[in-house]
């Protein structure tokens, strides 16, 4: 049997037909044109469902998507990527017109159950996994199982408050994970700081330095830019905080980051690694790793695919 | 069947007969005279054990230890409150003394157990409870089951971060939830406002100005003194950082509050449910209630004979 994941995202979706193995096989990606209103988009992914799985063994598909999902009922309650979608139930719309049976989880739930069934987490239990992206989202694996609480909603580590007093959260709180150490909080950061930093290598890695974002901020920490060293280290002190805190909280074996951000590699990494045990108890030194996710352009359609081990119960 | 708990503590130990309904039936408490050395510890706990349950059909005793525990042994590895005690067999040395089978859990998971069995959580799959002591324990229900981690040592609700460069906390990392919000922290806080707010009800209160404590604090911001409500409003304000935190992560129905400060009652709840949605995000406003303790006393006894009930599955 192969599997089929898709990844649902506001500007792009991507629907791939993956192997047990977790090999992607056969892959289409389009622009999602939320614009077009939910029927196209309903019938533009089911036609990509039926094209990549043509000829094939693979009655089920997974999707993760963004926002507040239903996923007893497969249903997008809302979601901020598609403003007009209310209650759309997904795997309904989807299973009419491809014939198959679709799961439905939230995106950075599929992450990581992906790195639970095809990455980093293989073989473990305990597993917590952060989307760095344009916002922070979490994941958690606890004694083998997808945490999700009462109505779906749980692990959002991306908002607990790293910074009381910081700075303005989307979600209307100050000082949240999301706040400090994603894309957005980033961009935002570096433009507020021209005017004093101006000099600063990021500006001049960046095609304008409106355009300043965090992959200019990590390469010029490579290079040893001292305002870039800087911001880094505020951004790996968060998320060093709420990493401790999660750790104190799940005693998982790994902690995996992942997203956009995860690919500053090591002078995001290294940094975090060493910051993590300043905020632990004792007894928590030494019980976890904290890896970056191998799974990279592949999470969204494996995580996706992976939904369907998890819900046939592997 | 009747349950036996044992309520593990370095001051004082209790046994407990109990019904299967919660009922406490018989009680002997205890000096536990840590100084005496294990085994006559083990012994004199061994015998009330005996004594309790004499002529009664009460083969199993659950006990509620302080430290980290092996549950899957029933070895105390360590206890900040047994300091001579290193990989004690407890489950063992008090089986063999009594021909009962022994379960042993931290007091902190014992206590979210007993809510769950038999106080303010019956009912419900996703508990989080805080026991708000000398120390800050947690205890975290989910899906249906306990949550300990790989090494069960998970749970640490009470040393999460919630002020940055904030006191020192006993573990060693600054701002932890304990250092600002346990019996502890307080008496260290109203020691230090001495010299400043040494006109305060909360120092009259006290049988000396040294012997200021949390009873004292809450007891003065009931008859409105200006210094125990800012006071006040600093541990509520990092309670409700700390549960709002834990409300995103594990999507409770219930936040249940026990330990010797949670006896201030309203004066501490009343703030605490109206801070908590502001560190929240909408989607998660009225999906759980934060309630106190109903066990009190008895939380200790019955948090114990619980851990039988959930070993053995209900």
């Amino acid at each position: 049997m192969k599997l089929i994941g898709v990844d649902l995202g506001g500007t792009t979706f991507s629907v791939g037909l993956v192997s047990e193995e977790g090999k992607i096989l056969k892959k289409i990606t389009q622009k999602t044109h939320v614009e077009n209103g939910k029927e196209d988009v309903l019938e533009r992914l089911s036609e990509a469902i039926l094209e990549v799985s043509e000829r094939e063994n693979a009655p089920f598909v997974g999707i993760g998507s963004p926002g507040s999902i239903d996923r007893e009922r497969g249903v997008v309650r809302f979601s901020p990527n598609f403003p007009d979608w209310k209650d759309v139930s997904l795997a309904e719309e989807i299973g009419k017109r491809t014939g198959k049976k679709v799961f439905v989880e939230n995106d950075a739930n599929a992450f990581v159950l992906g790195e639970k069934w095809f990455g980093a987490g293989r073989g473990y239990e305990h597993i917590v996994a952060l989307t760095l992206g344009t916002g922070i989202g979490g994941g958690v694996i606890t004694h083998g199982k997808l945490l999700t609480g009462k109505d779906g909603i749980g692990a959002e580590l991306g908002h607990v408050v790293v910074e009381p007093n910081g700075p303005m959260c989307n979600c209307g709180t100050r000082g949240c994970l999301e706040a400090i150490a994603s894309a957005t909080a980033i961009r935002r950061f570096l433009k507020e700081s021209y005017k004093k930093y101006g000099g600063s290598l990021v500006y001049k890695l960046a095609e304008t330095p409106e355009k300043a974002d965090a992959k200019h901020l990590f390469d010029a920490a490579r290079m040893g830019d001292r305002f870039a060293l800087m911001l880094r280290d505020r951004i790996v002190d968060a998320l060093a905080r709420a990493i401790a805190g999660y750790i104190h909280i799940f005693n998982p074996e790994v902690v995996i980051i992942g997203g956009g951000i995860s690919r500053a590699g090591d002078v995001l990494l290294e940094p975090l690694r060493e910051r993590v045990p300043d905020y632990l108890m004792p007894s928590f030194l030494g019980t976890y790793q904290i890896l970056p996710s191998p799974l990279v352009e592949d999470a969204g359609i494996l995580g996706a695919a992976s939904i369907i081990r998890e819900r046939m119960g592997g």
